[in-house]
Formats: structure tokens, sequence, C-alpha cells
């Protein structure tokens, strides 16, 4: 490796000191976050501008090389590490910050840029970034982009998607495309940055973002709600969200509630057990106050936090459901929707499997993490489940994507009609197949064009 | 015509009522609202559900004859009425409404529907459709969908892109795809629905719509501001916006005030005369309270609305700008956006064209509907103000769309990258080029592939 050819030609451009071949060097970029993706990368190659970006796309391009960009490594659908020697492409050095624009509402960030980073420089001029999710230290703006990550926040300010105003981005070939005014109206031609946005890395590279900002509201209010059922909290739901202020709302359930009491030692958040937990906050420029919880027929009890050690406790119930059931042993993972009508029934239904379920999720959008212990065969489960989703009009990724961890079920919920569109932008932008072979669609035997 | 073989095969799919060829009766089809735009024909077609249109296109696609896509026909980019001999394909009668979803906040609605019954639709569940616009009588959902409509309310709910959350069209090949369950996150590949929205009927043809609705806020309340000049005002826009529900601020100037109260006989709004206008309006739960007004340093003079004839008579001082230009004169008429620090500049520049400017337009968006009137060479004129509108970052058309109109001036805003990526995605979803060929990009001459 250290007399690869392709990494000297590299380090021209980089400088040696960003061309990594070294296996303890490259092992934090070539597993992922749950350690069940990765596999060898040729090198990981760290640019430091677009510019150098595009050089190496195009000596990668010209050898035919493929490559996986990478940006805070904390996708969870095995998208971003290599899989049979890519080069790996970090953008993690392409972390600038431009000035918060505050009159159009917008920032311009390098793609590399962690989300945390992000929000602390919108915050310093009263303003914030809707997209917020547990990875914040580390998961980069770009690959939020690529992901169209999701998050807690997205029933008020949707997902990635709704909140990149423009982009820029290198192409297969190297050429670089340049869409970071931000004008909120420039109707002249396709939308290129929507396209890019979702696309998981196989139509572009990524480098800069043009954000759009929100503004922070300074006052929070957090309630925890007790039901009889999930059917009866969906039915609340357009009662809770007749204050324009809710920003989240999450649910979870009598089975996760104890395993994470049995976790933390934290006492019962209600005298009476119920059977359905929903968390809301309410974020606005005055107190919000919940006068709508006293008409909400099929309340069984709530507790609106009264200071900040109350909030935390509350969002602690449903926060610490990830790290308890992971504690209490290895779970088969999914992260589906399901139509809203559908979803109390499709959570019992989760009780027939032959594993012990733990479902909580974010209950406007009908979005479940479908958490399974003591499953015998991982894979027979994974497909009933995301069968059943298919069968109910759902989506088998909500905010994770397809990656290459769910490319065996892309079909379940899109038609060969779609399929086809896509694999015919796919090969339309990166025709020889170099960028992230693998990711969406399986990979072809390497020389094919 | 009437002998045309074609015209019999598609009579077998949508009945010989819905296949025109009599120019008495395909003529409202074939020349575009300003009468500036249209040409011949081979027949009008309009299918009556989805299935006919996957049937129209496949016919016409065997027998490689283009298609123009049609619905209200109140697009003013020359995009959607007829050059030479192509199929026209109307959309109109595909204009069914589903339920109200309250819960989900969506309703799905034939790509035919007017603007109008959406929003009567949408309004009978206490809901409405967040994009508004003067032409909503006619413009179909489907059209607003194909040229990514804005309209007045673009600073509180987006552009249509933000207002769909998914689609059903049919491709170029007759194959069809349906996004419609409206999942508020479903990653799993590419936004097809989003490339689709402002693709202008090149891409694929829009059957149906899935569309988010916001809430409807009850209380109103609308003002008339002035200001010494449009860089003032443009310093005001923070404090405007400081209130979450400003729905539109219009901004107009001394010039055209003065030919709309010619046109109108209105009285002056103010006892002196100012430098720039602002219209605004807030909607909100409770009676908006515009204390910020007080605040303003820039303000020189304001009318707070009484009542809705007092609403409606502030209102008319911008509203009625475009018939009183019409009145005047036949304008140079075009649509742009600058970005905000620059649109003082870029108005007093349109004041030394060897023409008389009236500019008026969305003033949060930097978006300046530019009407010359006296234009002696109205493409030198053109040019002139489009090269300049390039060289600012602006955008050549804000809203209305590139269509065959603005075809010439693509690349004043959109680099050779992003043209040569916009047309391979072209020729990936229509290699034949047979839908809406000489939109976006030129015609190609017929025959070529
Ligand atoms: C604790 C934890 C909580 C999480 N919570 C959420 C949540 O609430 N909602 C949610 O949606 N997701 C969540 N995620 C997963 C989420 O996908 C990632 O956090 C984030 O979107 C990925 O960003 P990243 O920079 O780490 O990307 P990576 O993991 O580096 O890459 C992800 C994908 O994007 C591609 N990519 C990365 N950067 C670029 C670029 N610049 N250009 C092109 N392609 C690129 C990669 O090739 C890969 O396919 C969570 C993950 C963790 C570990
Ligand atoms: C008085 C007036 C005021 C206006 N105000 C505004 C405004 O404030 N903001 C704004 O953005 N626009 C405005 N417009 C223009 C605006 O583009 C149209 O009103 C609307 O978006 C077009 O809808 P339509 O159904 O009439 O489409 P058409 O005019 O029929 O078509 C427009 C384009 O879309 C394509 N198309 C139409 N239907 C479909 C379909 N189902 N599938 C695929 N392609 C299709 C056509 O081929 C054409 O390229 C205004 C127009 C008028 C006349």
């Amino acid at each position: 490796m250290q007399n690869d050819p392709l990494a000297a030609r590299l380090a021209e451009v980089v400088g040696a000191a960003h061309v990594l071949t070294d296996p303890a060097l490259t092992a934090s970029y070539t597993t992922d976050f749950t350690r069940r993706f990765g596999g060898p990368a040729r090198l990981v190659v760290r640019p430091g501008d677009t510019g150098q970006v595009a050089s190496v796309v195009r000596i990668c391009a010209a050898e035919g090389v493929p490559v996986v960009p990478q940006g805070g490594n904390t996708g969870l659908a095995g998208g971003g590490v290599p899989r049979s020697g890519e080069v790996l492409l970090s953008l993690r050095r392409l972390d600038g910050l431009g000035p918060v624009d505050g009159t159009a509402r917008q920032l311009t960030a390098g793609a590399g840029a962690t989300l945390t980073a992000v929000q602390r420089h919108a915050r310093t001029a009263g303003l914030d970034f809707g997209v917020d999710l547990a990875a914040r230290d580390s998961a980069t703006v770009g690959g939020m982009a690529a992901t169209n990550a999701g998050g807690e926040r997205v029933l008020r300010y949707g997902t990635m998607r709704a909140n990149v105003a423009g982009l820029s981005a290198v192409l297969a070939d190297g050429s670089a495309i340049d869409r970071l005014s931000g004008l909120p109206k420039d109707n002249a031609g396709y939308d290129l940055t929507g396209l890019l946005v979702g696309s998981e890395g196989t139509l572009g590279i990524v480098t800069a973002l043009r954000l759009r900002l929100v503004p922070r509201p300074p006052e929070r209010t957090t309630a925890l709600l007790a039901f009889g059922s999930l059917a009866d909290a969906v039915a609340s739901l357009d009662a809770l969200r007749s204050l324009d202020s809710l920003e989240l709302a999450e649910f979870f359930l009598p089975t996760g509630l104890a395993l994470v009491r049995e976790h933390t030692g934290l006492p019962a958040p209600f005298t009476e057990p119920h059977g359905a937990y929903v968390l809301v906050e309410y974020a606005a420029p005055a107190p919000p106050v919940l006068d709508l919880l006293a008409d909400l027929e099929r309340l069984r009890d709530a507790v609106v936090a009264a200071d900040s050690a109350d909030r935390h406790r509350l969002a602690t119930y449903r926060e610490a459901h990830t790290e308890a059931i992971s504690a209490a042993g290895v779970p088969v993972k999914l992260d589906v929707t399901v139509p809203l009508p559908d979803l109390a029934g499709f959570v019992t239904e989760m009780e027939s499997l032959p594993a012990t379920p733990y479902l909580f999720g974010h209950l406007a959008e009908g979005n479940a993490h479908v958490n399974l212990l003591g499953a015998a065969d991982p894979e027979a489960v994974t497909e009933t489940v995301l069968r059943r989703v298919g069968r109910a009009g759902g989506s088998i990724s909500a905010e994770h994507g397809i990656g290459t961890a769910k490319v065996p079920w892309l079909d379940l919920t899109r038609s060969p009609t779609e399929i086809a569109a896509m694999r015919a932008v796919k090969r339309a932008l990166d025709p020889y197949g170099l960028l992230n072979p693998g990711v969406l669609f399986p990979a072809r035997p390497s020389g094919q064009g």
C-alpha cells in the first residue's frame, strides 16, 4: 500500500499528511458507528477544499477507482464506509462556516461542519438550525444532507431537504456545481440541490451547503402525557398540534419504560401504569401554556415539567431507550414509517413476532424505531417487518436511507418504474458507477461500465 | 387533420369527444394567456384519468410524436402551448379531489384541479393551501407544480416544491410512478417528486398530487407602510418578520402608485409622497397587533386597515399595478430575483434604461416584477436586464420558469456543468425528447434522437 502510485498522486494534491494508508490510521474511517459495516479501503484521502475534492475525484475517475464519501461516519445504513478497496474520501476538513445572514435567515457551511458547530454559530445570531439529532457532535451537515436526515423536530421544520436552500457539489467526472446563492425563488431548470439531498453520495459529493435558519423560540414547555393506548395518542394528535409551537411529540410504550427505569433507576412518572406515553415540547416567544390538555378527552394523566431538572427527567424516559435496549442485548434495529391510522395496529402486530419488541419514535410522522431483542433469525424477522411495512404503504427506511444495508428491500416500497427511473438518473450522472457503488443499488461486478 | 390516423387511435382511448382537431375548438389551447406564444397543434387530447394519460403518451411515443402538457394555460413563459404541430395533452379533466386528511394535513388532488377548487376544499376542513396567486381560478395544481409556482405567501409557506408531499406522473415511455402516500419521512432513493416539480413538463406528466395543507389563521391585520427609500424598506425587513405571522410583504414605488391612482381614481394613501411603499399582512389565531411599527426607525408613515373595505383599498394600491401598467401600454415584462442587499441598487439602475420602468414585487425574496414601457428594442432591453441580474447572482426567472421564452438566457445563471447535468437527466428520462421539446433547452431538429 505504501507504494501505491495513486496515493502518491493524491498526496501531490492534498499533502502527504492527508493520504492515509496505515491501517492503524484508517481504522476509524473503515468501520461504522454500529461496527456492523465496513471493509478495506485502498486509502483514505482528506481534501481541504472543493478544488481538492474535484482533483481527487478526477484522478480517481481517470483510474476507474470508486470513491466512498464520508462525513462524520455516524450513518446507520452502511453507506459511508468502504466495502472492497474503494478510496474513502473524508469531507471532515471542509468545516468552514460563513457569516449568518440574519435577513435571508441563511448560513453557508462546509460539508464537513458538524451539526453542533452549525447550531452554535446560528445561535450566536439569535437563530437556529431546524434539524436536530442525537449524533450532533459528530454528524456533518454534508452527511445529513446526503441522507436527508430527519430527527425529532421534523413535525415543525421538516427534514434536511426542507432546510437546504442550495449546495455545491463535485460530480462523478470531477466537475463542480455551485448553487449557494440561496435565492428563495429561482425557477431555471431542474432542482439539482433537491436531487442530491438524500442521494447518499451516489450522484455527487456535497462540498458546501446554504442552510436555512429558523427563529429560536426562547421559551419551552415540556410535558409527559399518558394515554390508555397508542391509538388514543394518535387520535389526540390533531389537538396537540393545534398550538403551532409544538416542536416534538415522541411516543413510547410500557415495556420500554420498564426497561428504561431498570437501566436508569428513575421513579415511575405516574402513579398508575398506562398504555402509551407521549413526550411533547412546545417552544414559542412567550412561555407556552398547555390549556389544551384540559380538553383532551383521551388523556389519562400528564406531568408538565416545573424546572429544567424535571424537563431533563421527562426527556430521559424517552431518550434512554436506545441505551437501555442495548444494555439488555443486541437488537435488530429497524426504522420505519407507517401511515398514521395504521401505527397502533402495526405496533400491536410486532408483539407476535418471534422476538421481544421495543418500539418508540416520532408520533406525528408515524415513524417507529423497531428494536427486536432475542430474534433467533434476524434476517427473517427483518424481512417480515419490512414486508408488513411495504404492504401498509409505509417506508422501509424513514430516516437512515438505504445505504448498503437495505438494498435487498428497496423494491418493497419502490415500483419497478421508479427504480428504473432512479437507475437512469444514476447512469446519467455517474455513467461508470464510481460514486459509492453498492449503495442504493447492488454493486456491479467491478470493471463493468 | 380530420383523417389523422393518430386522432382515431387516441379517440379509441379517450372517446371521440375528447380529441379536438377543429381549429375553432383548439384555439383556446393553442394560444397562451399573454397571446405572445402559441402555434399549431396536431390535435388536442383530453384524457380523463392517469391510465388514459399513460395510453396517450405510449401511443404518441410509438409514433415519435412530441407531447406538450397543459393545465390551466395561465403560464407566462410559453411552455404550455404548442409550437409546431405537437400533440397538446390537456390535464383539465383530471380534477378530482380526495378527502382532507386533517391529521396528516394533506389532500390528494388531480393535476387538473384549479387552485380555487383546492383552496375551497381545504377550507371546508379549517385548513388552507399555502400557495396562492392571482390566476387561482384557472391555474391547475399540476401546472403550478410543473412551474414550481410561488406567489405572495412564499415568505411564510415556500414555493410549490415545499407544499407538494408527493405526486403521480406518467413518464416519456408511458410508464407511471405513484408517490402519493405523502409520508413525511421516507428515505428510499432519489426524490423523484422534487425532481418533477419545476421541470415544466419536460420529464414527466403530473397526473395527481399529494398536497400539504397549513392551518388557516382566522385573524388578519393589513397595513400600508411608507419609507423614504426602498433601501430603508429592505433594512426594516428583519423587524417586520420578527412576528412569525407575517404572510406577505409587497413593495411598490411612487411611479407605480401614480399610475395606479390615475387608473383607479383612488385617493393618495398618505398626505405626503414617499420613496417606497410596503403592503404587509399578518395572519394569526388572535388579531395580530403591530406594536413593532412604533419601533421601526426608518418608517415614515403607516395606515393600518380598520375594516375590510380599508383592507381592500390598501391591497388595491399594489394589486392594480399589472392592470394599470397594461392600460398605459404594452410592457416588456420580466420576473427576476436579486439578492436582497442588491435590490434597491438594482431598482435604481432600471431608471437609466431606454424605457420607463415600473417595478413592484415580493420584498422578502428580492423578487421584482420588472415592467418596461416604451422600449424601442424589447430584445435588447431584456438582454440588458437579465445580464445585470446574472452578474448580481440573481435569478432570470423567479417564479415563471424558463419555458420557451427564456431558453436563450438559461446560461446567464446556470453554469455549463449544471446545464450538462440537467441535459443528462433529461436524456435519461426522455431519451427521444418527446416531452415538451423546446422548453428549457433548444428544440433539437426533429427526427434526431
Ligand atoms: C446516536 C445517533 C443518533 C442518530 N439520530 C438520527 C436521527 O434522529 N435522525 C436521522 O435521520 N438520523 C439519525 N442518525 C443517523 C444519521 O444518518 C446520521 O447521524 C447523519 O445524517 C449522517 O451524517 P454523517 O456526517 O455522520 O454521515 P456519514 O455517516 O459519514 O455518511 C452517511 C451517508 O452519506 C454519505 N455522505 C456523507 N457525507 C457526504 C458528502 N459530503 N457528500 C455526499 N455524500 C456524503 C455517505 O457516503 C453515506 O452514504 C443517528 C445516528 C446516531 C449514531
Ligand atoms: C394573472 C396571473 C397571475 C400569476 N401570478 C403568479 C404568481 O404570483 N406566482 C407564480 O409563480 N406564477 C404566477 N403566474 C404564472 C403561473 O405560472 C401559473 O399561474 C401557474 O403556475 C401555471 O398553472 P397552469 O395550470 O395554468 O399551467 P400551464 O400554463 O397550463 O402550464 C405551465 C407549464 O407547466 C407545464 N404543465 C402544466 N400542467 C402540467 C402537468 N400536469 N404535468 C406536467 N407539466 C405540466 C406546461 O407544459 C407548461 O410548461 C400568474 C399567471 C397569471 C395569468
